[in-house]
């Protein structure tokens, strides 16, 4: 990526909420979006609650898309889908060849989120994905209004530039705060309060 | 409805892609926008395929929806939802009280609607639906570009007003298109081509 381009298209991912310590498969939506301008396009997949099929099922969805020619850049709401299904991003980053954002809203409390991820039998290649996803940066939206990123393929400087680019509606970027919205009315029936 | 303001909530429905003949439901999806800017909040829901059961199913919808104070208009991109699910606009607008939209791109053939609609035992209660709607107006959106559209409950100035302000990406108005394409994604896996 050379530079940032306005209309540079972003797929965003988001998974619908669940009941937790339930099993089964979430729905994860991802929304294409032009810069923070449009919505191009959209993706609905499922992935298992608490599995670790989530990096390999994006991977698949993406590199067999027809959006996929046009994208230039992968953002995620967090690095777990369906409970602790736990997305690699630099797995993703290097099978797709598209560099990855993790944007939250909250600073992740990796304390807690590792004494969680304890409980499972592979801990440590979930607890690798937690540390592939990087430095976690703060970056300031609004007066007192912080989001959290990290990220994987491409120079920070351009990952404020995107984040400031499709910030445009609120404290998220567009094709996550769309991906969300979406994501919890495929559960729910209408979308509910702010992602 | 006094005048057309710019943020005018509305409400776009589409229906998903299935198989004809077959039997079974069909995911219809929501799309609230704000005027032709941006989106606002999603709707998920279900009718039957061939059934009669869409009226009543988008008026629950949106009687019980968080969303209904701030709504003002519904758009519904044609009268047939799951086949031959025929939405009546003014009973949905009668029981809703919100004005209502019909867009086509194409201009509908009610003779091969007629002739469809005969296979049914239910043939009057089909066929009323389409005279519901009303008659079908003819719109220029761009050179040699035109879209039909029928209305309920609001001044045929008003409409067009409508269809201008939210026309802004395509030739369809923007809570249709973006219902499309995600009403697409949740049966194909991903949008496909233009609405």
């Amino acid at each position: 990526m050379r530079s940032v381009k306005k209309e540079i298209r972003i797929v965003g991912f988001d998974d619908s909420p669940f009941i937790p310590r339930t099993k089964g498969r979430v729905p994860v939506v991802g929304v294409v979006f032009r810069g923070g301008d449009y919505m191009d396009g959209a993706f609905k997949t499922e992935v298992s609650i608490d599995g670790m099929d989530s990096t390999n099922i994006l991977i698949k969805l993406l590199n067999k898309s027809r959006h996929k020619e046009q994208l230039r850049i992968i953002m995620l709401k967090g690095i777990t889908f369906g409970g602790f299904n736990m997305v690699d991003i630099s797995k993703l980053y290097e099978e797709t060849k598209l560099p990855v954002i993790v944007v939250n809203r909250k600073k992740p409390d990796l304390k807690k989120i590792k004494r969680a991820l304890k409980h499972f039998n592979d801990f440590k290649k979930r607890w690798e994905c937690v540390e592939h996803a990087g430095k976690i940066h703060k970056m300031r939206i609004e007066k007192n209004k912080n989001i959290y990123y990290q990220f994987k393929g491409l120079a920070q400087s351009e990952v404020e530039k995107l984040i400031k680019l499709t910030c445009t509606r609120s404290l998220l970027p567009e094709p996550l705060r769309i991906a969300h919205l979406i994501a919890s009315a495929l559960i729910k029936g209408e979308s509910g309060g702010r992602a």
